[in-house]
């Protein structure tokens, strides 16, 4: 799989999920014994990531991936809280499952204000003065995806409690969940979480929202009444197995180190990273002056080193709007490449990327 | 895993599935090497369930299964069409995913009209009537999930174009998909239509909307604009590679073999089957006179039989909608079994069948 620096993106499928995992094939629905092992399958997964996330079972509700559970977070709080308030807080740089639902409440008459996070810094002192009136929704990420920025959660949390403003929180930790502090350092701030199987060496298409006990949001997939009908659709059972399996395989104890060297390759192969002042252990973003960020990632991968230009889910959009509310320069945005890491990156790999990252320099730095 | 006859409520991973599906992992939207292997094999996955379905590959957005995809088509039907009409046709025996966001619909203002489906047959002159009128969306699924009927799909186009009422034309095809008729027999008539991986050996969690060309409908899941932008969220290539897979190897030809078989022994063990005039051959509706449906299902589970109620989805609630529709009595849904089949069903199974019911027969009859 040559040099794998896009763990940001997705993840290998973790080395234990074999074969079995589509062994016990029943519906959890069904009430005869294929249903019954099924069930008890995804109520032992439920448990498991329920307990790395430090919450209750019954906190948990699997989805089909972060998409959903951050749009299912952000138009189930608000139709919540709609006649509380028509106010949304939220910052400039989410991720697009976040900032589309958001927009598209803008366009029916939601008041948005996007707190600025820039040198990946959220904004406290804004998010304040944006707390002075009655709030549905706070919606900020755990981990920005493009800049590996940490946003003080705890910080959101004391505002909201402190401004009585009566919103409930929703945190985007796809990128923080088991990666960023002790498990349940994000879950214990929030209303509503969201995580993802893939980032993490899960399949992709599995997810889940937490929601705190006590919190009523309206589903948005409705039909046969699964997740105690907050989620309707026969349970993605193998993706829900292959997600606990992953999460209870999931090493985050040496991603520091990992960081460092790869970051150590990175500064000596003549690329400026932008570093937050508070930032996880597995994303750096940096550039190659001069050297625009499709041709690096081209040549890179032309010779098996893979990472990208900003997030998969924006590599299709034009301009970077999350560099731009980083504070980067337009020059410093066009040159702007993500390297991410995980456990499973070795010396051998960070080698790689140094002399590729090299040899990119002598072909097209100036 | 026993003798299974339950292949409505979902089925065994299509044998020729390994674990070689976990390799390719990268994530469809990165521009690397990786990211590309991925897309490929997306884009071969949606060529070859397109083929099957006899749709173009553009017509095509995978979803997390059919749930999502009803809901979407639903819902994003009736927003498409909403300065047209506020009236939605549909049947009195769709399934929950179906009902449940035509309901919410109907809550929020939206007038119904159910068309009857007694016997199995669906009205075709209430619904003439019901379309004389200006209309959002007309919903009709191929194959009921509990009775096995096949409604008259290409009567229901036929009536739509003669009345000039407008409507968009979904179909939940879930049940009829590569199981009923020739491949595209459904398609041909739809505007919209659902179908699903794990009833034909895919995955559960994985599902397509077919959208012909032109119709426009909004998302229902906002993010990354995945799927051309109709369906945000990282693809689920595991559960799509794993779709198609399935679908290439699904044998339907064994198929009225097979329910024949299984017919002859279910009235040979003594139950009275509701067979509707028009039927598939996967799904029978049965019962033992005299002994509750859950009475008959848990003794044939400890012997290794696995059957249920009705569909799945509707197991955790009370009555029974669908086959009040149908027409039975009180005491027929009472002991009233669903029994469904597939080319993998042998002649062993059907055996094992009919003894545990006569066994049961023998145990609870009167």
């Amino acid at each position: 799989m040559g040099h794998y620096f896009d763990y940001a993106a997705t993840s290998p499928v973790c080395a234990s999920i074999g074969c079995d995992v589509f062994r016990t094939f029943g519906n959890p629905s069904s009430s005869h014994a294929e249903g019954a092992a099924a069930r008890r399958l995804l109520e032992e997964s439920r448990r498991d990531i329920a307990a790395l996330m430090c919450s209750d079972p019954e906190e948990v509700f699997f989805t089909s991936g972060a998409t959903e559970s951050n749009c299912t977070a952000v138009f189930g709080a608000c139709a919540a809280r709609a006649r509380h308030s028509k106010v949304i807080v939220t910052d400039d740089s989410e991720h697009p499952s976040v900032a589309a639902p958001v927009a598209q409440l803008e366009s029916r008459g939601y008041t948005v204000v996007r707190i600025s996070t820039r040198g990946g810094r959220l904004d406290t002192d804004a998010l304040r003065d944006a707390l002075s009136q009655p709030v549905a929704l706070v919606s900020i990420m755990a981990v920005n995806n493009e800049t590996g920025a940490v946003y003080d959660i705890p910080a959101v949390r004391r505002e909201i409690d402190r401004s009585g403003c009566g919103a409930l929180l929703h945190c985007d930790a796809v990128q923080g969940f088991l990666k960023y502090g002790r498990n349940g350092f994000f879950t214990s701030q929030c209303d509503l979480m969201s995580v993802s199987a893939h980032k993490i060496g899960g399949l992709k298409g599995c997810g889940a929202l937490f929601v705190r006990r006590g919190v009523r949001i309206p589903p948005m997939l409705l039909g046969g009444g699964q997740e105690k009908g907050f989620r309707s659709g026969t349970e993605n059972t193998v993706g829900i197995y292959c997600f606990a399996e992953a999460a209870r395989n999931f090493g985050s104890s040496a991603l520091k180190g990992v960081y460092e060297k790869t970051l150590d390759a990175v500064i000596r192969a003549g690329l400026s990273p932008h570093i937050p002042e508070s930032h996880c252990y597995h994303i750096i973003s940096a550039s190659m002056p001069g050297v625009r960020s499709e041709t690096l990632i081209n040549y890179l991968s032309s010779v098996g080193v893979y990472l990208s230009a900003s997030s998969a889910c924006s590599s299709k959009k034009k301009g970077n709007r999350v560099l731009e509310a980083f504070g980067l320069a337009p020059d410093e945005i066009n040159s702007a490449v993500r390297i991410s890491v995980s456990p499973l990156t070795g010396d051998e790999d960070i080698a790689a990327l140094e002399s590729a990252l090299l040899s990119a320099r002598e072909r097209f730095g100036k």
